[in-house]
């Protein structure tokens, strides 16, 4: 079940990956941290947002008589506010899907956000529109005779994790946390009070306590 | 031979790891520097301290009757002032051993820092108590269930080095070295020395000499 | 044919990585950026000027009747202005070629800046000389012992990019570029070009258009 | 459910891993074949059994004070007909925890066969026992100060899947596929049905027919 | 210019891959052996014909409104006799596209074979077939709901090399190479001409000479 | 010290690398056997000899003035009876150093065998001639313009382990093992005993006995 706005808007506002990931791990969905490869552009940047999917093919050829960048730009202009374009481009490294334009134009649309398994390009000006794009490597390669979008708006797999459209994705310095549909409400409500457990157990440990006395008490870490 | 509080002092002040390292190389220790994934959170900070070590088993399911961080616990809450926990994880990236309730329990205890294999979360948190952790990545994914300490305080090897515990572990923006206990005193020793040398040398070059000239004049580079 | 200082001076003011790639893309040269994994140490610094190449071999002990810097000094004392040191290290990730001595030197012939697959250290240093090197990782680990260069002034193979003496080598924050001297003058001119086509391109997508309108417009993204 | 004897029986005479593989896919469990790097020792031999699970850890010393042999010896000692030994090793490649003796201590017992994502030693012997080893690499490394079983009969992941205690366990040339408990009467029944209609679908190709015919129909490949 | 009828049955009949890879580095073709990692099913069996190309692309889930083998059926359907599927599935190693079905199928079209860097399944039957296979390993996985070819009869990478449609592809125990079409006669000829130098060769060196005085005659190795 | 003849020839007919590996490991020379992708040709075929060592620089443009070949048929040339060819190529995989010439070549002199880490060609012939070749793949590209021996007779690393020249290489089905010459005479004895000793545990364990009883009465798996 979707979250309401309401929730919505505390769950952006107080939640990071970690505890996410803590709450889904005790839900039983354990593979929603993507790769460690997948990083933030800045990681002061915040990324919460519902996934609008795409996966790239490796091509090999410029064809004159197609649009290379056709369905990319389908689903670009198609983003509404809130949305995060999820790219899948698998393991190849072989492309920069993700460049300022595209950065320009989600942006305009009011788009929260990119995240790829591929490259990103553009870096200086990406980073000077403070967008949160967090991608799999960083190379200036174009992909045009590449790479192309093959289908959008399907299950995807980027940085190792499935991908619904429509799933909620949350990133942060930490890496990037995609929160399966099913589970959405019952795992923003467990991560909002465990970020206040959180706090209590952190502000013992810095008066002293020992770790085993906290853990005893609280039966977290 | 362990080096007295005076030269730890002293090597801590001035020593960085490339010319700990260039020593240990003359001493015939060739494989104290960790594989270049282990990287600091934060480079402008220095990470000087003997090793307290711990092993990692990947696991793959919860036990409910098991207290799953038991030994790392253990290993906190016993470390003194100017100790360094390493956490052996192996190559697995599967899981994030430190965070920041470990890093405000070891600085609450006097530590010096951490050094990983495994990945690290809580970044935010743990660059603000501006605390030395070196790591081989980042990502929010919890031990619980993904990986378990078995042994502490017994040799292991960490990012392709091995680590005695006690032996003197030294990060910087460069990287990790190890000193091995049996040649401790000779490093640090000539290590000292060595900076002096090479201002001599940094000096000349900046004037303009040929690296040709100063490597005959010095014999090192 | 090389480019004439005119048109290199303009190149180096008003040229970046991607838009190069994209033009070598055009002109059928489409494997001129350099793996992902090399990386500049500083990506504030723009890295412009033409390769001096040379090539290490990976050595297992330290022979004392030989200089294992002799080529390595001869290359760096050599360097003009405006010249890059490219280094190919292959792949064994074991040595840390350059650090702060060379960049001493290098910076006080007037070289414009390093490229290498292998290895640098002594960061905090090269960083206060903002001094462009890009390279394939950071490690303490000095070539004595390791690696020896055994050839310069002949082509190699740098962060998987065939690398001539003489070619235009140009670093960014997105990568590294290497301009074939085949195609230097029309790549430069086309690339110039584009980033004028560039600048009005984002300022349609700023001002709200679509992808698809731009792209039908300008037939480029 | 378990299946029962008669099923088991004509399962094993009948089935290969391909065709549990498609059945396994169909019933929504994609994630059932090991790794293509886990292979036979002896590709002419079928695998077929129940698992007996063990973990290692990645040890760096020996201890004289404990025997490294224990579990493993407890494991293999209490192998039942027609089990298989299960041993996760994790990704470092670093020991051959099977070898001669335990085949010949396991084959007395009865066991089925064994797969590790580990490396196995002693092949010439293992071969001429005919015993059925699936592998993820041969070296002669013993386990001895490298590596140790700390948990037995507990879920694992050996070559990228998860394996239950008892979970049934298939391999043949084309690689190693885990039966989840919970499907295995009908993922086994599914099974032997597909394999007449295979027999089917192999025989019109012989003969000629296209594959759009074919598929058109049979609705399979 | 493509070889006639008469070259082709003598290149068939006399030439391996190792000739004629150096012959293709001798005409600045370097390029153009596979990975290593693309090994023949059966390294006793020859593989010589003109490429038919597709290449799959990554997907994550089973779209019951599309057949998920058009496009593959399509390519084998119609192979003439001599050609070579070459299937290009980039590096995720997630499927086993060529199986015993698409063997039986290709035979009975009279295709001289299969090259893919993906996965095979099925080896026993397909080895009875005696059909020459050469792929990037062995596993159960289909490709339904993991790859899909999306487009036939175009340029593609496979094992590392460019394959443009109607190259010549040859493959034995040492690996697969491919013919560019504009040096394809020349480098048949040539090769032709160094199995005669190198029986020479061969026989000098059986008969006790020293590689420096035959190397010295021949001006070869 | 270097074993007499008399232990060498008992050595050569007894042991094999598992053997040795164990018996190293209790010596603490613990890092002797080459990485698992260093395999036999022939796996039938059994290494012994010693080490005659040369090490390649990856090159990347054929120079006409040089004879690429020079050092490499030095050493193949003055390879004497029993001696091995150790061909260290690091971790490039681009060259196939070995082939059948060279093969043909060091069977006229006597050679024992060849264990490089880099690739090998001509396998059939290789094959046929059964000479032992141990290689860390298979692929037909000629070293001209790939690599150059630059080195010969130096200690190197091959396989991931050092080599010195004049040390034992022992290979079989299981792998390759260096024996330090430090440790010679003492390895070879310790392990034809401890071949006797596994001969009795392996017949107990035929017998039906228990590991844990065997393992108590001799101390040894």
């Amino acid at each position: 079940m979707a979250a309401d706005a309401a929730l919505l808007e505390q769950a952006k506002r107080v939640l990071y990956t970690a505890v996410l990931s803590d709450v889904l791990d005790g839900l039983g969905h354990r593979h929603q941290a993507m790769r460690p490869s997948v990083r933030p552009l800045d990681d002061t940047l915040m990324l919460f947002g519902r996934a609008r999917t795409g996966i790239y093919m490796d091509v090999y050829h410029v064809d004159p008589a197609v649009n290379p960048y056709e369905l990319e730009i389908r689903l670009i202009d198609d983003l509404k506010p809130g949305e995060v374009a999820v790219l899948a481009c698998g393991t190849s490294g072989r492309i920069a899907p993700w460049g300022e334009l595209l950065t320009t134009a989600s942006r305009a649309r009011g788009a929260a956000g990119c995240v790829t398994d591929g490259l990103c390009r553009d870096l200086r000006l990406i980073r000077e529109m403070r967008f949160p794009v967090f991608c799999g490597g960083i190379g200036p390669l174009d992909s045009k005779g590449r790479g192309m979008v093959m289908a959008i708006d399907v299950p995807v797999e980027t940085g190792g994790v499935h991908v619904a459209p429509g799933d909620l994705v949350v990133g942060d310095v930490d890496g990037v946390i995609v929160v399966p549909k099913a589970v959405e409400v019952e795992a923003l409500r467990l991560a909002i009070e465990k970020v206040a457990a959180e706090d209590t157990t952190r502000k013992e440990l810095e008066a002293g306590a020992l770790l085993a006395d906290v853990f005893k008490r609280h039966g977290v870490l």
